[in-house]
């Protein structure tokens, strides 16, 4: 970790390694900031615990990471768990981010969900894009090439935009008020 | 039935009679549009199957209606398969609702999954409403005042003219162009 | 009903119809022994619950019957919830069967689940046998042919009988004495 | 590892490291059986390939270990998935055991789920004890006493007799012959 964290901005926990709580104490001594992935069958709960790991440990700069979950829904490669973005806020200050490309598994539905992740306040996305998704190792089918990428982030702009704007009204609605 | 399509401008399944096959086949005959609840552990291709009943007994108007399916995730009433709604589209012509009450069974949440909804383009939305939830005999708890509702739909109206406008070009990113 | 109950010794409820209620309530009044199959996604409280209906009707001799519940294991057709057999006995009297063919999906292990559902305290099973099964309609692949149900009752007979001669004590090992 | 090899007669893999490949790839050279427990939403096909991870890395002694998968079912801690102990049969010649405890995470259901394991040919059970099982510090809930691990395991000689003579039988019949 102490090497990797020479070289790397931000050090990333994969959903199988949520739980791995050596791992996440010493996160919590690393120095950069850290994604932590939901693992696919964790409970939001469980998520923020880890993340109490990493933070009890002496670094608060965690975010968290929804990935998709499984459930028998086998259509997409995981279920998008969209409530799962706003649901946190209402017990935690950490930012929220989203990955649909693992959530879904399909390329052609990334940039639906990743306009529901903007419009429903994300703090983040992180998407797979490869110059040659046909020809990559692994992930492929869920991998946007650069063009494709190009006119999803263009698509994407104006509801980033309206969500930067519209962000104060929807935390008073989401509170009541 | 009959009574009732006198009466109802649109007849509502709900999602445990979303494979009642009998009722589907007398739906096919009722002159009225149905909206087809998907069943909570059901997949996007059976609730598509229960369509094609109504369809092939007569009925073209059917809206598919999206209202959480049945998880290991509680802490939302159920889970939003929010990529349900686009991924129908590559099967179908068919419309998909989605009803973010049930979805969350939780108030707080209900403005930011219509919101979700409308960005990854919902054909509408089925919102529970009450002039005083913390009476209702049911489903309280998932029920926004008249005042909420007012507010969710004031802050929901830029993104459904986002939408609006930005469709064709979701449309094209889809489909990968 | 009245002309099905007049040929039938017992009323079957598909998993689908188990939250059917004018159908439970009907039941309730029909006059001959309910089998009520468990949803595929239906929590045990809720079985016991559509139990009440035909109860709270006048029909008290039902009969709970799991068939597998609906989750992310997909290598039987469905997941046996085996420990849903004894664990009703703790709420309610009400004898619990079940269908090994549905809850697997898979002739071969039809005879292994139905030892097990008779170690643990089933009532009864519902087996799919069928005279050539890769002729059948439907379900072919778990159903067993005449002479796999021969041989599955004689490897189960054992199995039988140390059942009922162990059962007084396993009443009181489950009751902690 | 080494340390914990030179005093441990058999290495457990925790559900969460079910799929920790740098730990399987050491237990690969370990020089000790490990006992391999299944994640709690990984299929049985994730399960073998994570065993293929020890087997190639040189150590053959390995025992597959279910212990409940997550599922919406909560009425018991997890559910107990028996059609996954004689399913990989079919695969593999690898061992399966199962922990009661873990898989139900209450008492009273232990020794029924025993009794079905046996019956249904695993080849151990892996069953929490603990002298004073309301001071426990985790896990109190499912575990049993000495007395009723006593009482359990008189209950259970039976069955276990009854295995071992009928065992041969049973893997014909679900052959198909």
């Amino acid at each position: 970790m102490d090497l990797v964290a020479q070289y790397a901005d931000i050090m990333q926990v994969g959903a199988r390694n949520m739980q791995n709580f050596m791992l996440l104490q010493a996160l919590g001594k690393c120095g950069r900031p850290v994604l932590l992935r939901r693992g696919m069958s964790e409970a939001i709960k469980e998520l923020l615990m880890s993340a109490e790991y990493i933070v009890a440990h002496g670094n608060h700069e965690v975010v968290l990471f929804e990935r998709g979950i499984r459930t028998f829904a086998t259509e997409t490669r995981n279920t998008c768990d969209i409530a799962a973005i706003p649901a946190p806020n209402e017990l935690t200050h950490l930012p929220v981010i989203l990955d649909p490309s693992h959530a879904t598994g399909k390329r052609s539905l990334v940039p639906a969900v990743s306009r529901a992740a903007v419009a429903i306040g994300a703090d983040g996305l992180l998407v797979e894009v490869h110059p040659a998704p046909e020809k990559a190792i692994s992930d492929g089918a869920q991998s946007l090439d650069l063009a494709q990428f190009r006119a999803m982030m263009k698509g994407l702009e104006p509801y980033i935009q309206l969500w930067k704007m519209s962000r104060p009204l929807a935390i008073r609605v989401a509170a009541g008020h």
